[in-house]
């Protein structure tokens, strides 16, 4: 257990940005949080972004914070964990405060993509991959990654493309109601079947878009109604090869196990949860890894409607990476601002008085998920 | 005071190799300082890098690190604020263990530059700039910002670019006695005076190269001979326009305060020092902000030989970023490899007997800046 809560939330709409500056929306959202927290005094600020350096050619993200905002001399970094940048900067601005150093941490992601054109961003995606890997020179991309996962999922389950698409259509739908949402257009599953195929048997719908966006955090050692109960974080293979079995993520695994035992929890007693689905198979595998459902079981709770924001288990009330959007460094900051909304009783498709609330963020193929749990106190 | 110790230190040779890999120069330097601790269960990784996705299209070295070297499901992370990025991957790494979520911490860092050319090195380097900044849209790159602090500094002292070149020579003679130094070519002050004009009034001499390289240490709550006594860190303005004053990089002056307060010593009781000489000005600025000369006094230290190994203040006696090289990711940890080194006994320009020691890393032209002090115990 953690002695850290969250103070303030903030962010920006989720789309296609393109005469807004990455600083502009950073500031945007930090602005907003700073402002929900009342204003605090802050100590040191953490910003998550993957590809600032690649595609915008701007770094330095931390101390533009701290200049533009007027924070004062503080220390500020950036963290890059691929597309769990997020959830790390969270997970540096808790350790940051439990080493007794900071009373009070500004967590921030932020990620600038539509201005670039796909072949960019998908090379710049392509970083998330180890360069010496046979895999990646022999062409796999990420899509291909959980391409081949899902035709794996079909051949050793009863699922099918079907069940993805009911996924997609439920993360559709949750961002339906969610007004910061990059997509809010009416979709039916016969649309999400026959999409433009990416990577046999993933759809357009299966894969997260590219997206501009920001979200931010104020957490503090002091107390609020909103702790962080727990943090935890792991690593896993970055190849396909080196994996036991095709159908496990062991850093998810191990990120949930470790959140549930520091939080003296377990699957059973979350009540909304936001989890990394990159792309629909995605979520499929970590709300198996993360206990929630049987192993090889998970698209069974999706067939059922488990995992709606009407049913006992929802995921990804906000619509989620492929919904709401996926702007790489921001997403595991708007799981929080998601779930902070939840447990304050005002969020998109408000879930009936949640009190734990879980996110689970991914980086590269499995290279690295954190998992934080929250309470409302 | 903190209580975390030094337990291994690990350096690749820098300078120029075409035919390795960064995550090779990486894993070298990692697994140098894992042996040197013994081989320790390791909790986490830290690694800086500043242009690994940029110019090298790889990012998830942390994860990198701990998958190559079976460190298991450990948490780790890359760590980005420009040239500094080492010495806050230190940092966050010291967080970690304070926090009481690690006992041993591996921190490394890393660059690979060499392969690249100078425009497009200039081009990354750049992103350690404000991209909204008119002083950029301008023109001004770092040289050109350091080369306006020079002129300013010869303005407003009696200093000329022959105080420069001393320092500059200094540096040089200092990596003529380090193995692992980029540049052991012998050279005399009037080469470093006659040299090819960079930016007035720096000459090639006055500025750090391009470098291949990388260092690691590993770091552990339990007891060692070496003994981090205090972790600070602070940034600055992004813009010379901010500046209250040309001859002032508040983030150095505020991360050397925060660093002896936390430490409680003055710089009259640090016996080796390694500084930030991205330009031989920089070093010049630094050694006022530092406190170990008076402002704008500290060209006559130079004059005086007070900054050489065989001096009362020895600085960079690694050869520093000028003659060493400067990776920039792992700069601020091989500043830290050549520090343990002289506090062992063993180090390049071995000084006499010190016990105290002072680091000094910085980013961009002011925006970070972290100050680590050691001492032998």
């Amino acid at each position: 257990m953690t002695n850290v809560y969250v103070h303030g939330i903030g962010m920006t709409q989720f789309g296609t940005f393109i005469d807004r500056t990455m600083k502009d929306l950073l500031l945007d959202a930090c602005i907003q949080a700073l402002e929900d927290a009342g204003n605090p005094k802050v100590d040191a600020v953490f910003v998550g972004n993957f590809m600032g350096g690649s595609i915008y050619n701007q770094e330095i993200l931390g101390a533009i914070v701290a200049n533009e905002l007027g924070l004062g001399f503080i220390p500020t970094a950036k963290v890059e964990g691929a597309c769990a940048s997020g959830g790390i900067a969270l997970r540096q601005g808790i350790l940051g405060i439990l080493s007794g150093e900071y009373n009070t941490v500004l967590v921030a992601g932020v990620e600038k993509m539509k201005h670039a054109s796909t072949a960019d961003v998908t090379q710049a995606i392509n970083a998330a991959m180890d360069n010496d890997s046979n895999e990646k020179h022999a062409g796999l991309t990420f899509p291909g990654f959980f391409g081949v996962l899902a035709n794996r999922y079909f051949y050793e389950t009863g699922a099918s493309k079907k069940h993805l698409a009911m996924l997609a259509l439920k993360n559709r739908e949750h961002a339906l109601n969610n007004p910061l949402a990059q997509f809010r257009k009416p979709t039916t599953l016969e649309e999400i079947m026959d999409a433009r195929m990416i990577t046999n048997p993933l759809g357009l719908f299966d894969c997260s878009p590219m997206t501009d966006g920001a979200a931010a955090l104020v957490i503090s050692k002091e107390k609020s109604a909103i702790h962080i109960r727990s943090s935890a974080q792991a690593s896993g293979p970055t190849q396909m090869q080196d994996a036991d079995d095709l159908l496990s993520i062991p850093a998810i695994r191990e990120s949930g196990r470790l959140a549930y035992e520091k939080a003296g929890v377990g699957p059973e007693d979350i009540d909304v949860v936001e989890i990394h689905d990159c792309f629909s198979m995605t979520e499929m595998i970590a709300i198996e890894e993360l206990g929630f459902f049987n192993k090889r079981e998970g698209w069974k709770a999706v067939e059922e409607g488990r995992t709606k924001s009407t049913g006992d288990k929802p995921v990804n009330t906000s619509g989620g990476l492929l919904s709401r959007g996926h702007p790489i460094g921001a997403t595991g900051v708007a799981q929080i601002y998601q779930l902070v909304s939840q447990l304050r009783g005002n969020a998109a498709n408000q879930v009936d008085n949640p009190r734990l609330a879980l996110a689970q963020n991914l980086g590269g193929t499995g290279s690295y998920s954190t998992v934080h749990i929250l309470e409302r106190v």
